[in-house]
């Protein structure tokens, strides 16, 4: 399954090793590239590059930015007593859309994972402790509800617990709109446990 | 539902134009190169530019080539008196992949489609015809057996048929390993119509 055409394999060798992607699709997107004008290609792969030439990460939460620090680090309308963590910038996007939040972030950069050979320091947890001073009244704890994510938050609430800051994990229970019946025992378990007065 | 960076925004919205990727695909694109090192990046771009740099059509046949003519039209093992008319160049793939035709190809560059405006004139039929002289023992129309594909080898037809060439369509029919269980009507008929001596 090889084309004639150096050129070509090569990009669909490139395009294989982005997530989710390929060799099918990869031809597919080749196939679209090769037919469209030679601006659009342009712009893509300009693209690309300047992300790794304009975009960098925030030197206090560690989302990513053009500028640093970051506009949440440096807006004056945050509240900047609370930080929420995350694993990943891009969870960030998520708690901006629902508007809820007006807190500051910190950025992990993962979860603790020992079978990928991802310890404590491999993430900026020691970035995350050198910002709990005296400023600091509550840590929320959003790392993703799976084992990682669980045992991440457990690790960083024996670090943070001696510290005396209200700490929070969002609440794990039924996502809205959707159905009982459906539900896993353990989603069911955590939304009982996490119940609130009516 | 916005990133702070534009060089971000800029990724995705380019990503975005491929086939079959929409904004969350193209977000973990993103992630994932803003995670990789440098050198990734930048050879996934300069593949992408080289496409349009290094590939061009083949000017006999307009399979996609880096050297004109394309490694089958001057192949001397190939046998030149019957072309397979496809309508993409990624057609003559599978049929390569299959090591049973040593023929030539012809690239029509699309389908007959009135709806999207494609005439014949946008197709390369005019530069078939200019193929088919005295040493074209055979065509085969090989374009996809859907409305569109019919309907092209169909008009095709009638323009080779007074050549006096043999022309054949490939078989319509059950694919192996198939059930006949869940084949559609249409695809019965033909299987039916195209049975063969055994």
């Amino acid at each position: 399954m090889k084309y004639s055409s150096e050129a070509v394999e090569r990009a669909i060798h490139e395009l294989c090793k982005l997530p989710g992607i390929g060799r099918k699709s990869a031809q597919r997107h080749v196939f679209y590239l090769l037919k469209s004008p030679d601006e659009e290609v342009n712009n893509l792969a300009n693209a690309l590059m300047e992300l790794k030439t304009k975009v960098r990460y925030c030197s206090i939460c560690f989302n990513i930015t053009e500028h640093d620090p970051c506009p949440i680090c440096k807006s004056e309308r945050r509240n900047k007593s609370i930080i929420c963590v995350v694993e990943e910038a891009n969870d960030i996007i998520a708690f901006e859309n629902t508007g809820e939040y007006k807190g500051l972030y910190h950025v992990l950069g993962g979860v603790l994972s020992p079978l990928d050979g991802v310890g404590p320091d491999d993430l900026r947890i020691k970035e995350l402790l050198a910002r709990l001073g005296e400023n600091i009244d509550e840590v929320i704890l959003a790392t993703n509800p799976n084992t990682e994510g669980e045992a991440t938050a457990i690790y960083l609430a024996k670090l943070i617990k001696p510290l005396n800051i209200k700490l929070s994990r969002i609440a794990r229970g039924i996502p809205v709109g959707a159905d009982l019946e459906y539900a896993d025992e353990l989603t069911l378990a955590r939304a009982l446990e996490g119940r609130m007065d009516f």
